[in-house]
Parts: C-alpha cells; sequence; structure tokens
C-alpha cells in the first residue's frame, strides 16, 4: 500500500477502505508518511468530502491512536459533555454540578482556551489553588466519591487527532465537516463516558455559521457516537451573541456561581438547564421533561451549587471565593466602553468581543501564551439592547491600560447600533438525536 | 500575506492574484513557505483549477524563478520544441537536423528519460563520446558556427518548477491541465527561444488520454507564450503506439539515422516530417505547404543528416557509428518474443512497453539509475498488424539474460491478439495554434 494511491483516490473522489485510512493515520503518527502527503489528502478530503462510513473509521483509527480511557472502574452511567466553542460559554461549570447533583457521574476532561474562544480548564483554575491534573487514581476516586470531576485533557487521548489537528490548522483544512466530527468524536469516545451530550453553536462566533451546517455536523457526530454503542445527542445553539453578561475567566466563574445559586442571568440559565436536561435524559433518568424538572429543583434546592462547591474543594480550589466573588483577585484598571449614538444594539460581532477579551489578556493567541484570570469583559447592552448616546455598553478589565485602545476598536469593529431592532436569534435552534432533527 | 489564506482562497474556487502566486512560488524557493502548505495549495489547485490568467502567471513566475537565457548573442530566429512524452520518440534526433539545415537556428536544452519515457540526452550520450554538458561560450558559439547545438537542461532554468514538481510528484498533483502546461512553458520561456513547437503526445502511452485533454492542454500552453510574445503552435500525435519500431538509446539513434538516410519507418518520417514543417512555418519560413516541401529536401538531398553529424562531431561524438549503425556496442544478450496464437495485435499497451524496456536497463526509475545504452527493444509486429502463432513481435536486448522474464511478462500483459482488427488512431490528431484548432 503507499500513500499516494490513497492520495490519489481520495483525489478522484473515491472512498478510503479501512486498511487504507489506517495506513494513512497510523502512518502519519509513526513518522512514515510525511506531513506534505498528509496535507495532500487533507485537503483533497475537504474538498472531495467522506461518506459517513469513511467518517466513522477515521473517527475510530484516530480514537484508538492513544490511550482508550477505561471508565469502569467508576460505579454507574458516565455522561459527558461537548462544546464546539464559543465566547463567554461557561454552561460546563453550570450543567456538570447539576448532572451530578441529580446522581449521574461526571468524569470529564476538558480543554484550554485559543484565539477567540475559552476554555473551561483556564476558567477553573481561576479559583485560586484548583489543580486540574489529577492522577487517574485521583480522578476515579473523587468521582466515585462525589460524583463529579473536571480535568485537563489528557496528552495520551487520540494522538493522532492531535497531530493532524496542528496541521489542519496550518493547511485551512479546518473547517471540513467529516473532519471536526471525527476530531471531537475521537477523543470524546477516547475519553471513555458512556453518553455524550454536544452542544455545537452556531452562529458568527461559532465554526458553524448556518443551521444547515450545524445539523449535518450534529447528525454526523450522533450517527458516529450511535455506531461506537454510546448514547449520543445533539442541541444545536445560538452563538450569535454570547451567553450571559461575562467574558473572562474569573468573571465568567462568578457569573456560573451566580446561576447555580439562582440569580444569574436567563439566556445562560435557560441553555444550561436545556443542556443538563438532555445530559440527564441521555442517562436514562427519564423523559426530557422529568429530566427538566429534576435539573431545575437543583438550582431551586441549591444541591446543584453545593456540588459545585465539593468539586472545587476536592480539587485544591479556594471555596471561599465561590461564596464571595468578589474576593477573586481584580483587574488593576477598568474602562467603560460607552453607545456614541441611541438606537439598537443590530449587529455585535462575537468573533470581535471573543478577540477584544484575548487583547485585555483573557485569552491567548498561541499555545504557550500567558493568560490574565481576572482580565475580560462585562457587556451591559447586549444585540437586540436599547442603548441612549453615552450608555456604558461594556466594561474592559485589565491589568495594564494601555490594552484598552486596541481591545475598544476590536470590539467596535463589529459593533453597529440602528434604528430599527435586529431579528433575535433564539437560544437553541434545534435538536438531533439518532431518531432524527427537532427544529425550535 | 499568508500561505494560509491563499490556500484557504483557491479552496474556496477564487483565483490568485499575481502577488499572491508570487508569494506561495518564492516562498517555497526560499523555504519560508514549508512543503505541507505548498502540497495543500496543490491540491486545491487540482481540484479547483486555475483560470488562464492565472496559469500565465504562475508561468511567468515560475520561469523568473531562475536564470532567463539570452539568446541574442546567436543571430537569426532560434525555434525551440517540446515533446510531453512517449516511448520509442526519437522526433528531436531527427527533427533539429532537418531545420537546421533549412536555415533555422536550433539552440536546444532538452531532458534524460524517466520512469516509461525515455529523453534525448540520454540517447544522445549513446554515440561514443557525445558532451551534452557545454558552457554558454561554447553553446551559442557552436550554434552560431552550425546552426545546431543540443545539450542538457541547465539547473539553473525555472528552479521553482523543478522543486513543486518533486513535491506533485508525491502528493498525486502531476495530471493537472494548468500545472502540466505552466511546468513545461515556464521553462520553455526561461530557454529563450523565439519559436516554439509543442508535440502533446496523446493515448495510452501518455499523460493525455483524451484528444478533449490533450487539446485543452496544447490550446492552454499556445495562450501562455503567446502572452509572452513568442511564435507557438502544437501537434496532438498518436501515443497509442511507439513511432518507429525500436525502444532504446543506440537503437533509437540508429534508427533516427535511418530517416535522416530516407529510409526510415513510414510513421516516424511522416510525424518528423509534420513536426519539421511546422517549426520552419513558426520560424518565418513559408506557408506551411511550402515548409513541407523544404523538410523534405533536407532528407532527399542529405543535407539533414550531413547537420546531424556535425553536431555530433562538435559536440565529440563519434560520427563513424551513425554512419555505420552496426558499430554501436552491443547487448550481450537477444531474446525473442513470439505470438502464442495468431490474429491482429489488438492492443499493446505503450505504458508498459515503456517500462518493459526500463527492465531490460534501458531507463531510469529514479533519478539516479545508470542506464545501458544498448539495452531495449526493436518490435517487429506493431498494433494492427497480423500475426501467425510463432512469429516474433519483437526482440528484447539486454546485458543480462536474467532480466528478460521480468520484461517478457510486462510486455505480455499488454499485449492482446485478437480476431478482429483494431481501430488504427491516426499520427497526428490535430493542430493547436493561436488562431484557433484543426482537427485532422
Amino acid at each position: 500500500m503507499r500513500m499516494y494511491d490513497i492520495i490519489a483516490k481520495k483525489r478522484d473522489g473515491f472512498c478510503l477502505t479501512r486498511e487504507e485510512i489506517a495506513f494513512a493515520v497510523n502512518g502519519y503518527v509513526a513518522g512514515s508518511v510525511p506531513d506534505y502527503q498528509m496535507s495532500a489528502l487533507l485537503m483533497a478530503i475537504y474538498l472531495r468530502g467522506m461518506t459517513d462510513e469513511e467518517t466513522a473509521v477515521l473517527t475510530d483509527v484516530m480514537a484508538h491512536s492513544g490511550e482508550m480511557v477505561d471508565l469502569s472502574a467508576i460505579q454507574g452511567i458516565k455522561v459527558d459533555k461537548h462544546s464546539t466553542g464559543g465566547v463567554g460559554d461557561k454552561t460546563t461549570l453550570v450543567i456538570a454540578p447539576i448532572v451530578a447533583a441529580c446522581g449521574v457521574k461526571i468524569a470529564k476532561m476538558s480543554g484550554r482556551g485559543l484565539g477567540h474562544t475559552g476554555g473551561t480548564i483556564d476558567k477553573m483554575e481561576a479559583v485560586p489553588g484548583t489543580r486540574t491534573s489529577l492522577t487517574q487514581e485521583e480522578f476515579f476516586a473523587q468521582v466515585n466519591d462525589i460524583g463529579i470531576a473536571v480535568i485537563g485533557q489528557s496528552g495520551e487521548i487520540a494522538v493522532a487527532d492531535k497531530k493532524i489537528y496542528a496541521l489542519r490548522d496550518v493547511t485551512a483544512t479546518v473547517g471540513c465537516i467529516p473532519l471536526i466530527a471525527s476530531s471531537i468524536m475521537s477523543k470524546k469516545l477516547a475519553a471513555g463516558s458512556d453518553a455524550i451530550l454536544l452542544d455545537v453553536t452556531m452562529g458568527n462566533g461559532a465554526f458553524m455559521k448556518t443551521l444547515d451546517e450545524a445539523i449535518e455536523l450534529a447528525r454526523l457526530m450522533v450517527s458516529i457516537g450511535t455506531a461506537h454503542g454510546r448514547q449520543v445527542a445533539a442541541l444545536i445553539t445560538d452563538m450569535d451573541k454570547p451567553l450571559g453578561h461575562n467574558i473572562g475567566n474569573a468573571l465568567e466563574v462568578a457569573e456560573s456561581v451566580a446561576v447555580l445559586r439562582g440569580h444569574g442571568p436567563a439566556d445562560l440559565t435557560e441553555v444550561c438547564l436545556q443542556l443538563a436536561s438532555n445530559m440527564l435524559y441521555l442517562a436514562g433518568k427519564g423523559d426530557l421533561r422529568s429530566c427538566r424538572a429534576l435539573a431545575e429543583s437543583t438550582l431551586r434546592d441549591g444541591t446543584a451549587y453545593t456540588k459545585c462547591r465539593q468539586m472545587f474543594a476536592a480539587q485544591g480550589g479556594d471555596v471561599s471565593v465561590l461564596d464571595n466573588p468578589e474576593r477573586f483577585p481584580k483587574a488593576r484598571y477598568s474602562y467603560e466602553l460607552t453607545a456614541k449614538q441611541a438606537g439598537y444594539i443590530a449587529q455585535n460581532d462575537v468573533e470581535r468581543i471573543g478577540n477584544a477579551s484575548v487583547l485585555l489578556g483573557a485569552g491567548r493567541l498561541k499555545k504557550d501564551d500567558a493568560i490574565d484570570f481576572a482580565a475580560g469583559i462585562i457587556m451591559h447592552k447586549k444585540l437586540g439592547d436599547v442603548v441612549k448616546a453615552g450608555d456604558a455598553i461594556c466594561t474592559f478589565y485589565a491589568d495594564d491600560p494601555a490594552l484598552f485602545e486596541a481591545a475598544e476598536e476590536m470590539y467596535r469593529g463589529g459593533l453597529i447600533i440602528a434604528d430599527q431592532p435586529p431579528q433575535l436569534p433564539p437560544l437553541v435552534y434545534a435538536r438531533v438525536t439518532r431518531e432524527g432533527v427537532e427544529r425550535f
């Protein structure tokens, strides 16, 4: 078998066999297939596509290229969740405690932020003392003990995906649905949970720009997971505006705590309840309506917040800052960005909001960049809100006032105030299960 | 400017600007663009195509990536010829002397053989003593003195094409008309002749498998050359069977000499006369009919053969072997391949004939392989010929009898003897000029 022939076959629009896909992927990991051949194959896949069967095989081969985590030492059903990325997306910090409070195990690995999107692990580390790197024994013991642990993703998981993703990132082959689906699902399958809820974000701050694309990606991932014997569903959620008001690591933890304590923003609370209900449903806790009631009860009776405190405490975090978010380390400087005219916020580009927060120090442009946990943005006016000239639209937080100018330029570049209100997107567009697509 | 954005633009089917093409090509030559990005771009070009304008720009950028040969020190019009490759294609050795005998200058650089196709430089070196590497001064002086010189291609010509071709060769991006056209024309423009005749071969032994593809490639190359102020035309010639009977370096020189002395095979003689007439036409020697008469006269009166002897003598070759081809070094062993049944030769795969000659030692699989000038094949029966069982179909020549078995298997694998005669292709399918396409 020769890599040349595999490239030529895909280039000409034919389907690759399991043997051919394994030859390419495993050869690339081993170094016998050079990167210039892999990038030619990736571009051919980007432009010629892959069938569902090919994508499932690619996922399987990439999952088995690294450690397949065995969670059988943890009793009960383990449920995982994945978001395709967004700005101000702190749902994991809310949902994981809700689900665990309902008695379903969360043994979750999460990622760090890169570019305009944030990551759960960074947010957790904003709570002083929190360890996000546990040994496997500590990880299992904590989940068996309190029902929840969220740690950083092991470097040994889906090593082929890691190497291929790095190549896609520099060869303009990221935005391809079969490649996105196999990348996400290879990691989720390797991470070992029985059930997986996918949060496919859609809108100008997400990879998927249209509902059709988002549904296609969701459908493909649900099909791959189901073929591998997992319970999988997906919600298509909006990313035309950030969830809640806060962007930045400590700011987002504080807002998550507010939701868990019953006084968070309505949009964030609602999306978290829908995601949590679906996770409980996949874990077999009843129909969607009763799962929703169960999730709501954990916010009302405080058990979700208690679970959140337990998790942080078990991982070494200082829970006093959760109880009193004003104790979070503060940014030294703040700056209020005001409306230059009256009207409706008719456009507020989410990718630009995310990039503004990166410029303030809250995120990373490159993998090794340091981040400032206190930096970020609190949005006072969001898409669709009415403003008067001079109203505060948002407040920037940073450790250096010199950062405000570039962040303001970035933020304002995506901001339009107009006489007419915009059409507001729904919070959740659709639900995709193995049975089909339900549009809302 | 970023290579990433250039890849993404072509991936999405947009046209690249001159600046973008130059950034990619020159960056690749300089090493600032890595091979994995270039191969992704090449696959995107393969699948998305390029406009004529983009192809002309790519050609220009590649031509200027190395030395642009200035032939102005040679008086008169210089005419060049390029074949897209074939088996038993010894036309240059016949045509160049004919054209020079008519007073049009030939200052030509040729290539070596690789894979199933042969190269003029190897064939010339089969004549003992022949130097194919001259200094620029020697080259110019020889052309000014006797009107003809054929030497090996300088490594300084179109260096970007050389590097990009090597990458295409391992990433399944060779067979793409804009990339083929720009590769050929960048070298031809850099080589400096005023007029260029393109011999676009078509059939199972050539890159172009259909007439439409061959015409498209020819049209594109004529258009690029014309845009650069050169006189360019193309003939689409058949490569469903080799020209003449002989394949192998010394064997092909002997057959070329036979044509020049007026007793060569009819098919080879006819194609050479058509190619030579078109070269004379491009050089302004009159209409096609009078150019044909001029070319024929040089075979009749011996001036073409005299020119051939002059050229070899000037380059150090032993012309006594031209006069007496039986003096060529002989292969130690020969083997006759016979027909197993009676009928018509209904199929005789040209690529397999070429590969059989490589197995006998006449060609190279890799660039650095040594070749045996005496090895090769003489075909006694060609496509369409009638055979009886036991008739000699061809004779193999090699320095080691152990080579015959694999060569026979290769040759017979493409040979079909049937009751019905095949449809025989014409020698020349079409002529493409700046005015349009003339199909025969």
